[in-house]
């Protein structure tokens, strides 16, 4: 048995335009690396955390990755010492699930180390309790697409049903990560509790049109059904020059752009590299004209989701 | 040039579950003939419509087929006369999209008669100005697949944009058509103009899964997505015996049940013809048993549309 092992998690967008709760896809990069190794002892310890400017805690129970791990023992009634290094590799608190991919490194590492216990699929629900213990609500839309890689649909959440939507090989998302700061608790705040229902049939009319263009190749169709009429309009106002970004996004000849997951991350879905590092750049340059720092981010659709690298 | 024409356009179930609104399917039978002839005069004249039992007015300005007529003679500024023999092969007010049927064939028909002036999916606004007369509100699920076939989204309708969604030829449609009345208006009354925003994500996460369903001829992902969260809780008690209907046809096979449009017709979809006819049997014994005649059809999914038979 393997005593020491390093999985990476991949950075993910969720909410992606009118898929809000259901729809996000995993990129190549950035993401979280966890370094695990069995211990004698019996608790779980994170050993250091890097990347993370001091933010999260180290105290293990008030840190995603080692919840996550603690209440995957407990379901076995292990009582295994853990030690973790988390390497944050990616922004946190920008809207592309931060938490989720440490809880998703952190439960592929604990699964591998005790000889896959589980499929890796079956996973999911810890991850989404993980979720629940960072942001306060379990959404699955982050660390489907960190776990299983590809483009997932949360097609139900009670019971919990995901399923992996095929992508054109040419779709490429540029991630534009200004450094803002922006809470999700903010973010989700702006959301009603009711909407149209003539807003509800347009969204799902374009859930319907982007899961087609997808599973069809349909760029057309992709690029039409790239809208978010519930809560882009709302939350637009919270990220400064989100309008701009996105414009610039569509004039350079994006398919679609809109919020990552709760923001300010903004991305855009592209046909092509080529197309892709030229719509970067002109998102990236209306955030610099502003002096407003950022990360970009090129990434093909990741199917492959969190793996093992070393 | 021909001076006389002989159009079908087939029945359509819209509001397929979770796609309220969206989602609408052509069948082979039943359907309405239109028969149409150039005149010498200058006016739309109705002169005989059968199967309707005389509840549909044979005055011109009163009647969908030829209000529709009129409207696409009008916008080519064509003083012609026509002549139109309506011959409704189907049931009215049945949520099976009679008004629809009519609305497409006579516009089939008077665009096949002068020569093509339109291709025909450009005739889609006229068709849904004849539903507007018709029912009163202008909506494209019942009319987009009478005239294009198949299963059609309507992704879009300000602007207006459809697209045709592929099927696995193996789907089969059921549809029970009680002989019970129930008006769209009040079927229409009962619908909220607001809903929750946790409700409308429900809906749209089966929204992308039976598309992706449909896509990828996952018949799973099809079965667990036929399901309607905002119109047939509020809509299945006005319909007597719906439950029991519905129960059989899933306990009988069927991938899932809902209502058809407006009601009070209830559709099933199965895999196969042999479990369609199993599925037909199961659902109209629950109406036999409680002494209510019914229609019952079994069509596999009409991909051709309005056509013209003579």
């Amino acid at each position: 048995m393997l005593s020491s092992i390093k999985v990476f998690a991949p950075a993910t967008v969720a909410n992606v335009a009118c898929g809000f709760d259901v729809l996000g896809f995993a990129l190549h990069h950035p993401g979280d690396e966890v370094i695990m190794k069995l211990a004698d002892h019996k608790q779980v310890i994170i050993k250091e955390i890097t990347g993370d400017d001091g933010k999260l805690s180290l105290q293990a129970e008030k840190n995603t990755v080692s919840v996550t791990v603690q209440q995957y023992l407990n379901f076995f009634g292990l009582a295994q010492g853990v030690e973790i290094w988390l390497h944050k590799k990616m922004p946190l608190g920008s809207g592309l699930g931060s938490s989720a991919a440490s809880a998703v490194a952190g439960l592929v590492a604990i699964n591998e180390l005790l000889g896959r216990l589980k499929p890796t699929a079956d996973l999911l629900p810890w991850a989404m309790e993980g979720e629940r213990v960072a942001c306060g609500s379990a959404h699955a839309d982050n660390v489907a697409p960190s776990l299983l890689g590809g483009m997932v649909l949360v097609r139900s959440y009670s019971p919990l049903a995901v399923c992996k939507i095929p992508v054109p090989a040419e779709l490429v998302a540029v991630v534009v990560n200004p450094h803002l700061e922006l809470s999700t608790a903010v973010s989700r705040g702006v959301l009603p509790k009711e909407i149209k229902l003539s807003t509800a049939v347009k969204q799902w009319g374009n859930v319907g049109g982007l899961v087609a263009g997808f599973c069809t190749s349909n760029f057309d169709l992709i690029s039409q059904s790239l809208q978010d009429h519930v809560a882009e309009p709302l939350r637009a106002c919270l990220i400064p020059h989100f309008q701009a970004v996105k414009q610039a996004a569509l004039d350079s000849g994006a398919l679609g752009s809109s919020i990552s997951g709760a923001g300010p991350s903004i991305f855009a879905l592209c046909r092509g590299e080529e197309s892709a590092q030229k719509v970067a750049k002109a998102m990236s340059k209306v955030f610099e004209n502003e002096q407003i720092g950022c990360n970009v981010y090129v990434s093909a659709i990741n199917q492959e989701g969190a793996k093992i690298i070393g």
